[in-house]
């Protein structure tokens, strides 16, 4: 049965079962999305304050067959936000955002949904512990969307994704039943996992209210180096031999092209450029440890050693945070300059890790042979396997002529990714604008599973219709 | 609709439809509970080659509603063995167990479900990695089975529980069809986590038949210290300290109680105790690192500290790996012991990490309160909050005395554990012997969404029947 379209009159039914102040218009904000496409439309945004009033607003939505799309941050890449289709509701927890101090015993910090990253950063560090999860959009994504889609991000390499960082949940599901506090428990083998089914479900499975994260001792001694690199094969080489001899001390380890560079000097002349000379690849490493773990000594020997293997051809060692910070700017700047110059086509894809420089060459000269022009800038977390993977036109600007190429540059990169084992999501998730490419390269005993699970859990198909899986 | 039994007439139905040779009698060691509980009966086991095959098997069970009981190494600890009720089919993947080569570069090892944890370690070690899970079955513990119950162990206070050690699954699904290959990336963001729901389902969801592994480096540098704490607050503490020192370098923190140590001397005497005079609580500690971490230096003098302190009044620090073995050899042969004492009810509880002392204290004096003559052993992963909590007979072999006490022992504990916000269950898992306990702790959403889950991916109940759910 479709869904009804939240109509001013269900607005007020629902203003009706719910305290004062909680229903309101949709801020500009709320229906923008951060690459500039078109969103539905939508003209109610609902903003509980707690975890029962979001049951509450569940139990409304099932009642009356309205679509609920939980919003975070909204820096979502993937159209996970306003769905075109029957206006739904949109759920904000932007006023359940408390982050109380974290335990330095237990080394966990429960957060409400609603919580901004940087602030939980901050609670962490607050009592000399580290809360690892950190990306571009920290300053303003909610953790509430980060565990929905479980994130990225920088450090992935050394601290894995943002499931990874959860002791325990609380959410709401689509029948408006609350799922346990949130655990605070290293261990807990009773019964399916639904903390993991619930993260990265986008929303589509109910809506996470709070979490329990995991807290890290915080690196007494850390070490910044920007590489030029021969080759991704280089790269890859010296990302083995770094693992070798620095154990997991390497936090993450960053591929940058040529074009990055000239991306910057070309649309951000400010950002500065460490090189003299832009060379074709670069590497930013990262690595930490405990005190007296010699951490900048073992990293420069490691580096003396890629030198003499002709891995590297120059590097640079932060001398100070400043410097560090100056590297780090390089990398953080590089979706700013690529927005500037304008996409043909973006990509986020995970390739096994040994396969990345054998799938740069191949996706290079595969997409050469659609437009010579193409500029393509890849880059990203080598460590994982994950690059992001864009195309650009020859000027700033000139993305509309190559509009009619859009759809076979992305079928050429994704089909190619298949053909690698890849992904064609590696932290962006799936959202409204990734759903063809799931069922094209899902397989169907998992889409029929997700599909069956979906119905189960959520048979009127209110929680975040459209996104992950088709609406039906 | 109940399930049919595997009858004689099933069984050569089912052999008609697999190559010779698939289907045979019940070897004894299948019909065995590794604590000596009775288990139901079966006729028939089942030992394809390959995914399809599991998969033919599957699809017999289904069309003919007859359970399906995949059993891996028979180390479990829960009776997730041989059901009572409508005698089942066993599934043992233990002839699919190649273990190819580790991949040194993508840190990677793909293994079928019946490798033994022990080959898949070595395998690993061969390439110069580490496969970090490791505990006191690994000799016989097969990969599916580790992963179909999420298994702990003693490197989880480092590395994780099982789940946190995989890339990816295949896996044959209640209806027969195949999920994935197992995918070797460390980030794919594509639909919802049927990996994790697979891992911990005990076999109730479907069948893992493979597994792609998440290789470490190993630890260049180790040391290992058998410590005598004042009380388990003073172990806490020294957790605390060592952690903000050390980092992540602490592999292993296990507490022993004094009772552990008595148990030793009482009835395997020739185990050597390494402390001339047993202490009232114990710490085994392991730390490990990169070359030139210094960890042997740095755990000295963390323990220095922990001196002065008062937090530890004598500690052993093993010269060289004959001492590492002894120290770990105490802590490894504690749970022989516990068997030959003869325990009147054994308990695998986690508990948030920084409550731990609280509740050793409380639930010592509620079970004096049941009975004045109980010996408690408490000992396990203090790291984790794990801790394997066991009541005893004053003499060995007086157990069955206890007999009516039992139950009443196990609801002490797990009420108490309840009310700490702990865990019924750290690491063995639901089997059947805790099935009414996730009823009774497990809270009604979680169960709820259990069932709805369970209904729509295994409409017929074949897979493990009664197993985590009780049978409909």
């Amino acid at each position: 049965m479709p869904l009804t379209a939240a109509t001013p009159e269900i607005v007020e039914a629902l203003s009706a079962v719910l305290p004062e102040g909680r229903v309101g218009a949709v801020p500009p904000a709320y229906a923008e999305d951060p690459r500039g496409r078109a969103l539905g439309t939508a003209i109610a945004l609902v903003r509980p304050v707690s975890t029962r009033e979001v049951a509450e607003v569940v139990r409304f939505a099932a009642r009356n067959r309205v679509g609920l799309v939980p919003i975070g941050g909204g820096t979502g890449l993937v159209r996970g936000q306003i769905p075109d289709g029957p206006a739904p509701l949109l759920l904000s927890l932007e006023r359940m955002n408390s982050v109380p101090a974290a335990d330095p015993v237990d080394n966990v910090l429960v957060a409400e949904a609603g919580a901004i990253l940087a602030e939980v950063q901050a609670a962490a560090e607050a009592v000399g512990r580290l809360f690892p999860l950190s990306l571009a959009s920290e300053g303003s994504a909610r953790i509430g969307g980060l565990l929905s889609t479980n994130a990225g991000g920088v450090n992935v390499l050394r601290y894995g994704n943002a499931r990874e960082l959860v002791l325990g949940i609380e959410a709401v599901l689509p029948d408006g039943s609350i799922l346990d506090g949130p655990k605070r428990l290293r261990k807990d083998n009773t019964g399916y996992d639904l903390r993991n089914l619930l993260i990265g479900a986008e929303g589509t499975l109910g809506v996470i209210t709070a979490a329990s994260l995991r807290l890290f001792p915080r690196p007494a001694e850390e070490a910044t180096a920007l590489l030029a690199v021969r080759d991704p094969a280089a790269a890859l080489e010296l990302l083995g031999r770094l693992r070798d001899t620095m154990g997991e001390a390497v936090n993450a380890f960053e591929l940058i092209a040529r074009t990055s560079f000239d991306f910057l000097a070309e649309v951000l002349p400010e950002v500065p450029q460490p090189f003299a000379a832009r060379p074709d690849w670069a590497v930013l490493v990262e690595a930490g440890g405990a005190r007296g773990t010699q951490v900048a000594e073992r990293l420069e020997a490691a580096l003396a050693d890629a030198f003499e293997r002709e891995l590297i051809h120059d590097a640079l060692i932060a001398q100070n945070r400043q410097q560090a910070a100056d590297f780090w700017g390089v990398r953080e700047h590089i979706p700013e300059a690529n927005k500037r110059i304008g996409a043909v086509a973006s990509h986020d894809i995970a390739l096994p890790v040994a396969q990345v420089p054998a799938f740069i060459a191949e996706a290079g000269a595969a997409l050469h042979g659609i437009d010579a022009r193409f500029r393509i800038n890849c880059f990203g977390h080598l460590g994982d396997g994950n690059l992001h993977y864009n195309v650009f036109p020859a000027q700033a600007g000139g993305r509309d002529a190559h509009e009619h190429q859009r759809a076979a540059v992305t079928d050429c990169v994704h089909e190619l990714v298949h053909r690698y084992h890849g992904s064609f999501s590696a932290e962006h998730g799936v959202g409204r604008l990734k759903v063809a490419e799931l069922e094209r390269y899902g397989g169907a005993a998992k889409l029929a599973a997700m599909r069956a699970i979906k119905t189960a859990l959520d048979p009127h198909g209110i929680m975040n219709p459209g996104a992950v899986l088709r609406a039906e």
